[in-house]
C-alpha cells in the first residue's frame, strides 16, 4: 500500500508541477507584422509545452528602451512572484552590452540585455541578484552563426527554461554586481512649495501624459479635489506648455474638452482632456528629457 | 481499497476541476502599445494560473461603445455557454454608470459598464439575470486609491474569480431589473417591397460594408443570386450612397473591382467591392445613425 | 493490484494525453480590429479547451498570398514537429481553390487553401502528404448558409479537430497528388561571380531589406566580413538601388546611418542602415517580382 501511496504521490506532484509552471511575459519592439513573436513562442514552446505566455507589448518604438523600462516597471507589479518577463529591445545587438537575468526582491525576473532596459523595476523591485547569460550553455543549439536575433537564440532560451524550470536562477550564468546600467532623468520632489518630475511615458491610446510624482509626493502640495493647480512642462529645459487646470478625481468632474490633473492607475500625477487628447493639443512627448513642475496658482 | 478508488476520484475531479476553468476573453479600447492589458492579465493570473484567457480586440475606437456592443455580438456566440467576456470601454468611468455582469440565457457571462456594450447581446442572446458588481468584495485589494483603471481593479478582477470558480454569479452582487443600457438604431424590417436597416460595423480590414439585415429578413425579397438590386445608404438622414450591384454568393462571381450585395460569414447582408474597399471608395461609415435601403429595380 | 496500476496507467496516459495535445498557430490577414480571429479561436474551444493556441500573426496585408506563404516559412521550423498551422489569406474564397492540409516531411501540419500559400514551406520542409477537405465532415455544423467566411467554419474547424486529436490526418479528407500551388520567383543562385537571389519580405519594423540568398550559396563569393560588396535591387527588371556596403556581423560595426550587408536570423543575406531604415530610404518593397544582384567591387 505505501508504494501505491507513494505513486499518488508522484502523480500529485506532476499535477502540481503542472500548474507551477511559472508564466511567461513577452515585451520587444518587434511589432506583430513578422513572425519573430511566433518563432521566439515556438522556441519556448519546443522546450516545454506547459509555459503559460503572454504577451506585454512588442510595439515598443524601435530602439527606444526608455519605454521598454517603463512597460516593464508598469506591469510586473500585478503579476505574482515567479513570472519571468523577457523584454528584447536592443539597439546594440552585436555590441558590447551583457544579456542578463535580473531577480528583484519581490521575485521577478527579467531577461533582457542590459542597456537601461532595467533602470525602473531594479529601483522599484529592488535588485535581488543579477546574472550574466552563460551562453555556453543557455543558447538555443545550432544558432552559432546566427549573429543577430538574440531575442529568440538566447533571450527567449533562457526565459523559457527558467520558466519551465529546466534551470534554476543560479544556472542562468555567473552572478554579476548587484547593479544595472541606467538612464539618467528626474526623479520625483518636492521643495519649496513645488513639485518636480518627469514624463516618462503617454497613455497612447487616449494621450493622456503621464508623470512619474508618486501619490506620496503629491500628497506634499496638500491639493484637495477641485483646488486649481499650474503646471509647467519642459523638454530639455524649453517651455512646452503652461497653464492651469483642477486637480480631480474623475474625467466627468470637468466639461468635455476641459484639461484636469488625476492620479492615474499607477496612483502618479496625469494630466488629461476630458474626452479629448492633451498629449496631441500641446505637443507634448515623453522620455528622460521631459521634465514637469507643478505649484499652487 | 474504497479508499484508494475515493482518492482515485479526487485526483480525476481535479483533473476535470483543470479543464472546467471557464475561457475569459478580453475587449478594451487600450490598444496594444502599452501595459494596460497585461496588467488586466496579470490580476487574472494571480487570482488563478489556470484560467484561459483570449483577446477578442484591444483596438475598439477610443470611448466607441456601439462597436463594443457590436463585437460582442459577433463574436459570442462562437464560444461555449460559461464563457466570460469583460469589456472595458468606458467614457464614463468614475461617473454614475453601474458595473454589472450580464447572464445571458445561452450562459455566457458579460463583464462591463452598463452603458450600451449590452445592446446587442442582450437582445440576441436574451438576458437571464443581471447583476451590480459588489465593490466591497469584488474589487482587487488595496485598489480604493486608483479612480481611473477600473478595467484592472474591478471588471478583470470581477471577471477572473468568476472564470476560476472562485464566485458564484450570485455572489457577483445583487440582482438588477432584468434591463440594460441600450443605444437606439434602425432594426432590420422588411415593408411595401422595401428592406431597411442599419450599417452597425465596416469589415475594416477589406472595407466592407455590413448591414444589420438578417437572412430572414433579407428572403423576404425572394433575391436569387445574380438579381440585380438598388442600394441607398444614409448618414442621420443624408443620402451619402446610391448604386444599383447583383446578389451573389462569392465574391469571385463579379469582375475585380465591381460592386456585390452577398450574405457575410454572420447571415447579414453586406456590400463590397471584389478586391477592392466599398467603404473607402463611397465614403460609407457605421454607427447608430447609418441607415440602408433595399428594393428591386 | 493489477486493476490499479491498470487504473494508474490510465490516469497517466490521461495526463500525457493533455499534454500531447497539438500546439495551433494562427495566421491571417484579417488584422486585429474585428472579431474574426476570436470567432476561429471560439469554434477550437468549443471543440476541446485543451488546444494550446498561439499567434502568428494577423497582419498579413490583405490578400498577399506571397507574404503568407513567408511567414509560415519563416515560424515553422521553430515549432516542434506535430504543430498545427492554419492561414487564411484568400482572395479566391467561394472560387475553386481547394482547402488542404499538407503534411510536411518534418511532421508539421498546415491547414489553407490551396492557392500558393504553401509555396516555400512545401520547398522547404518537404511534401509528405497533402489531403482535401471533406468539407461534408469537417466543417462548422449549420454553417452551410455561409458563403464567406471558411477561415471559421472549414480551417478552423479542421485544424482544432486535427490539433485536438478528434480526427487523424488521414480523416481530413481524400488524399490529393504529392504538389501543391506554387508562385514563381527567383531562386538564389550563384554564377560568374554573381549572386542572384528575390526579396521576399521585408522587415517591417526596421526598415531592414532581407533576401532568399541563403548563407551556403552567399558563402561561394567567399567574402569575409569587412569586405565591401556591390548590390543592385530591381524590381520587375527595373533598377532601384545601386550601391555598396560591407558584409559585417553586427550593425554597431557600421557608424549610425550607414549601410550594411549581413545575415538575418534566418541566415539569410539582408541589407539594412544601422539605426535607420533601408527600405524607406532606397524605396524598396518585396515580393515575387523583385530581385537583387550582389558581386565583389
Amino acid at each position: 500500500m505505501k508504494h501505491i501511496f507513494l505513486f499518488h504521490c508522484l502523480i500529485i506532484m506532476g499535477l502540481s508541477g503542472l500548474a507551477q509552471q511559472r508564466a511567461l511575459v513577452f515585451q520587444t519592439d518587434f511589432g506583430l507584422k513578422d513572425g519573430a513573436v511566433a518563432e521566439m513562442k515556438g522556441v519556448v514552446y519546443s522546450l516545454s509545452p506547459d509555459v503559460p505566455m503572454f504577451d506585454l507589448t512588442h510595439e515598443i518604438p524601435p530602439y527606444n528602451i526608455w519605454e521598454a523600462a517603463y512597460r516593464l516597471q508598469q506591469t510586473a507589479p500585478y503579476w505574482p512572484p515567479g513570472t519571468v518577463f523577457v523584454s528584447v529591445v536592443d539597439p546594440g545587438v552585436g555590441s558590447a552590452r551583457k544579456s542578463v537575468v535580473l531577480k528583484t526582491r519581490t521575485g521577478h525576473y527579467f531577461v533582457t540585455p542590459d542597456n537601461g532596459t532595467l533602470t525602473l523595476v531594479a529601483k522599484q523591485m529592488g535588485i535581488a541578484e543579477v546574472r550574466e547569460i552563460n551562453e555556453a550553455v543557455n543558447r538555443r543549439k545550432n544558432s552559432g552563426a546566427s549573429y543577430t536575433f538574440h531575442g529568440r537564440d538566447v533571450y527567449a532560451y533562457t526565459a523559457g527554461k527558467l520558466a519551465a524550470g529546466k534551470i534554476t536562477f543560479g544556472q542562468v550564468g555567473p552572478r554579476l554586481p548587484d547593479t544595472v546600467v541606467t538612464i539618467p532623468f528626474q526623479r520625483p520632489e518636492y521643495a519649496r512649495d513645488t513639485l518636480r518630475g518627469n514624463i516618462p511615458v503617454l497613455d497612447v491610446q487616449y494621450g493622456n501624459v503621464w508623470t512619474n510624482i508618486d501619490q506620496q509626493t503629491f500628497a506634499r502640495l496638500q491639493a484637495e479635489p477641485g483646488d486649481v493647480l499650474k503646471v509647467v512642462i519642459s523638454s530639455g529645459g524649453e517651455q512646452v506648455y503652461s497653464g492651469t487646470m483642477p486637480f480631480v478625481n474623475t474625467f466627468a468632474a470637468v466639461p468635455e474638452g476641459k484639461e484636469l490633473l488625476y492620479l492615474n492607475s499607477l496612483l502618479n500625477v496625469s494630466f488629461a482632456v476630458n474626452m479629448g487628447d492633451f498629449s496631441s493639443r500641446h505637443h507634448v512627448k515623453s522620455g528622460p528629457a521631459w521634465t514637469v513642475v507643478i505649484c499652487r496658482q
